[in-house]
């Protein structure tokens, strides 16, 4: 192997940057037509991002076209690093997050789409800035689709392989045109799909400023509100509420299956193993909470968050539950009302979600169901194999048989997401934080969700952990975002190393 | 496959009672010795034991001698069972445990050696039962030795071909011998370090029974103290506690390595790669808390052991975090102090090594060390398979490669663990328990440890949980020390089809 290819590295982080600083601009209007003092500091933070891109592309811009995979591991993390420290400048400019620890943290929250704040007072912030921390959830949720459609398969990560097996687009042995087709056709849902939830959303009763802004969190299953009380803010409003649940629930599928739902092909989103699961097994798991709401509640253990029940009790139980639900599963971390204060039994079965995760395909992040079907049908497997152990039972996932280097992969990945989540609890009780809060920090900024148990409950926030802890955090962000392998290999020694 | 050879089963059923039933009668000497008015019932429950292993083997005596892998399976889970009823005899005709559920909880934590305890008051019992208690530990070690030699290796699972690839014995293609021969090195190794501790504990200031007691719970690694407050009650006599922590560390290394050190050969001990990471890993972590303990103690957390300092404050957190440190790691749970009062950041990190476990061939519990070790070293090379995916490399362990599908069944083994682990503290919740103490119960009952964090603490026992939590824990201990899979391919639905 040669030498890596740093100019390339180079010139694709100088335009991820320019993109980046397009969208800074993108807030600008927003501030100008509020009037606010802050707009001057999103102009500058755009137009520097842009010219930091443009000097990293124009110096680079003859660099060769090799693109190894080391090179694609580079670009994927550096990339996503350029965004999170120029993604800040909004912030650090306009002097609304004074520490940059806390800018850094709420920015990489942004675009790795878990939805973690450090602002103890959301409403108080400048339109300007709130769209922007909007903003960097729906790119880093762009970012993902790319990643997953075109990044991930072909490097061969956690047996991406297999769930974009069926993308759309022309047959798989001309893949570089294929890949672009793709790509642009679930950008087009995912745009189409936000655009359609802002409409709703302004429809039932929200401001246009806050239907874009929920409706970006949503899509990217970020969980960004512009609101103090995340979703439960509009507990009068039960309609809302259900477009979120409705709209979250899409994020947390496939965009291929959305694709071939929007052309009519219904029986071919049922085929789909995973979205059988993911369906299903929502509905159940929501139907189970509402039941252990309306029958089980600690007296002891009373909300925080009012939630008045505008249609009656028992629809308000179910509308709870499956808000929570779904937003845990899809990762989104959007909170109508405090999970953690029903009973132990229903805080335990969420957290027991927080390391399931929506489906592959989607913005998702987590484990994935998927994987937790492919693991739980090889269990079965070698339960098989000690009865008969000459015996060929292949796995089968969707109709085809799983080759067994992916299933090998999938193991391997859940084995690491639990060895890093242990190991992480561990050191975030180091950095301060006590035993339930560590492993609720470490579980939810692994899995990209938001909130999480302990002192960082649905109704508090990230803003009193330490500096070291806020760093900690960032960085599970960022591993758990692009599904471990990517970043944690540019720590092994061997990935340096020239042959 | 023809039909299950049920009368070798039952004949085998029948002579593990008849060999429980005397020990039971090992228990009568100590009682009567005391002169207590339960002597009766022991000997009651020893005769009755016998009898009905008597007439189970009688009528089955002539059963075919074919044994297939499904009869094996049956087997190991009835065996355990049938010792665990049978082994409530003693406390059911002494009326010492009146509660069924408490008696069968206490018993099978016994064999299992895990050391959960119901007793509030363990020092009021009559001397004969605490003997008993102790025995079901020491036979459950008995019970292991045998399995891990001769029976998991046979069935292939988790693994266990690898670790004992270099039993002492004849060669291995005669394999009937060879486990016999085996075995019984093993098991008298076992009866000569048992013998070895008690002799020191005497020495050291025990009582005779103390020291009798104490030696079976330890080399068991089981952890049932006739101590309430287990071994905090020599705080005064480090010398003891020393010795506990030796015998500790040596029950949880693999007895075969025992058996070459015995033979003089220091150096295969140390060419073992889980033996390394097993001695200087337990070095490490020592070292590290008892850094902790000095430098960071919670001064709101408050040790409710005393633990005077004999020799000195270094010496003593040394000695109490070398303690708590080998027995979780051992998974014998005695308790020298409460690591939960120390500090977060040691409840954390003890709370991680209930996921270790001790060495294969041991009497430990758990996931055991040298599943981490293939797991991490499986997980560098899915590492270097994503540079490289079409190049060979192999797995190695001790100087050998790594067969494919023993490197599979080890991630499934762990990854069913940890699925079994997040599933059944959930359902601990449901039982009545918080959070934090549902997955401490859960976490020590599958690891077969014995005390563990929340209202299970160190210093708390397993008194105040409900019947079906309880019966709950019991089935996870099983299911724990059987390395899981024995007992879950029973509960599958192939397992009781013919083919």
């Amino acid at each position: 192997m040669k030498n890596l290819n740093i100019k390339i590295i180079i010139s694709f982080l100088g335009l991820t940057s320019m993109l980046n600083g397009v969208f800074m601009l993108l807030a600008f209007p927003f501030s100008l037509y509020y009037n606010e003092y802050e707009k001057w500091g999103i102009l500058q933070a755009g137009i520097t991002t842009i010219a930091i891109g443009f000097i990293l592309w124009f110096f680079n811009r003859n660099a060769s076209k090799n693109l190894g995979k080391k090179e694609g591991y580079l670009i994927v993390t550096l990339g996503w690093l350029m965004l999170s420290f120029t993604g800040t400048l909004p912030y650090v400019y306009t002097d609304t997050i004074p520490v940059y620890t806390d800018a850094f943290f709420e920015t990489i929250s942004g675009y790795s789409t878990t939805g973690s704040s450090i602002l103890t007072d959301i409403e108080s912030m400048p339109k300007g800035i709130l769209f922007w921390r909007s903003a960097t959830h729906w790119i880093g949720g762009m970012g993902i689709i790319v990643l997953t459609v075109a990044i991930l398969p072909l490097l061969g990560i956690g047996g991406m392989q297999l769930f974009m097996a069926e993308a759309p687009g022309p047959s798989a042995d001309k893949m570089h045109p294929r890949i672009t087709e793709t790509a642009k056709r679930l950008w087009l849902i995912y745009f189409g799909l936000t655009f359609t939830e802002f409409f709703l959303l302004k429809f039932a009763g929200m401001t246009w400023f806050d239907a874009i802004n929920h409706a970006m969190a949503t899509m990217s299953t970020g969980g960004f509100s512009t609101k103090n009380s995340s979703i439960a803010h509009y507990s009068d409003f039960p309609l809302i509420q259900y477009i979120i649940i409705v709209f979250m629930f899409i994020a947390g599928a496939n965009f291929v299956l959305t694709y071939f739902a929007l052309k009519g092909k219904i029986k071919k989103v049922f085929n789909s193993e995973e979205f059988k699961y993911y369906f299903f097994g929502t509905i159940g798991v929501t139907l189970l909470i509402t039941f252990l709401i309306l029958n089980f509640q600690d007296p002891n253990l009373v909300s925080t968050l009012n939630h008045p029940k505008v249609w009656g009790v028992n629809e308000s139980a179910f509308r709870h539950a499956a808000f929570s639900v779904v937003s845990i599963l899809t990762t989104t971390g959007f909170v109508s009302a405090d999970f953690t204060m029903w009973s132990f039994i229903i805080t335990a079965i969420m957290f027991s979600l927080f390391f399931i995760g929506g489906s592959a395909g989607s913005t998702s992040g987590g484990v994935k169901i998927v994987r937790h079907i492919i693991m739980i049908k090889s269990s079965f497997y070698e339960f098989k194999k000690l009865l008969h152990p000459n015996a060929i039972i292949p796995v089968r996932y969707d109709g085809g048989s799983v080759p067994k280097t992916i299933i090998y992969n999938i193991l391997s990945f859940f084995i690491l997401y639990m060895l890093i989540f242990i190991v992480s609890s561990v050191l975030l009780t180091f950095f301060g934080l006590d035993f339930i809060s560590a492993i609720g920090a470490t579980a939810s900024s692994l899995g990209n969700i938001g909130p999480a148990i302990g002192s960082v409950s649905p109704v508090d926030n990230f803003a009193h952990l330490s500096i070291p802890a806020k760093w900690f955090c960032s960085f599970l962000m960022l591993i758990g975002r692009l599904e471990l392998f990517t970043v944690l290999i540019l720590l092994t020694p061997f990935f340096w190393k020239k042959i």
